[in-house]
């Protein structure tokens, strides 16, 4: 199978969003996505980039992406997140996931990070045994904590 | 009590290690920090910071901090994720934590983020109760996931 895998370009967004649509609705959280094609072309493409993405492209299609922007350990010091690593429901299974994660492994290790890391969906054991497979540790005794735009300006004015 | 928050500065390297040590310590993984004072000064203060902080001051000594930097959420856009709310042992239980929590709140509503993030170890029940409280939510259905370095190149190596 002829799958090309570059990075993204700016004309790439409807595509890439289109993804991210198809993921949160696999995730249960189908409302979930307040961003539009405008939003993605200027964090992803804009003059200071708020993340990077890979694309895998089969006959002028984008049927996967990784993406990917940096974050900081304080222990280790410069690390990359994973954010989304999609393939589309019709073309799983025939190894272009692993393509989009070689291609972002290959991106960290020539950029020299210590860490790369991710979340997943505890009920999600499919990709935690490609995952654990492939070298990576799951975590499972850390909580995420989360709090949305209204919830810090009700703190905020509730803590003047 | 008298303690002043304000954004910290290169000179302020050192103790900021201190409390991150103090922290990898109190986290039961006091062998994890390979960061030293220069990595934090060319980190958070040269051209390109990759995070920022705020510290708390009392009698000229930094007693706590909130380090954080930016994210991107494919759903939501920009986010910030708080990497460390660090308040020295002695000074616990004076507020100054909320100090430091209301500094980078009133930061992420300037900024305009649609969400701050972050993670607490599953066992750290007060400090889940405090954030709770606060208006935060945790959610405990995911799983972090890490490679390091080794694994990486272990991984290149194995699927060339």
């Amino acid at each position: 199978m002829d799958v090309e895998i570059r990075k993204a370009e700016k004309a790439d967004a409807d595509e890439i969003l289109a993804l991210i649509q198809e993921l949160a609705t696999f995730e249960q959280e189908p409302d979930a996505l307040i961003l539009d094609k405008k939003n993605i072309e200027e964090d992803g493409f804009g003059p200071n980039p708020l993340f990077s993405c890979f694309v895998a492209v089969f006959k002028n299609k984008i049927i996967g992406i990784s993406l990917f922007y940096p974050r900081y350990s304080t222990w280790k010091g410069a690390t990359l997140h994973l954010e989304d690593l999609i393939v589309t429901e019709k073309m799983k299974g025939k190894g272009i996931g692993t393509k989009l994660y070689k291609a972002f492994l290959s991106h960290a290790d020539s950029l020299g990070v210590d860490r790369v890391e991710w979340v997943l969906l505890d009920w999600n054991t499919t990709a935690i045994q490609f995952y654990e497979k492939s070298g990576a540790k799951v975590l499972s005794d850390w909580n995420i904590v989360q709090m949305d735009r209204s919830s810090i300006k009700n703190y905020i004015l509730e803590n003047k």
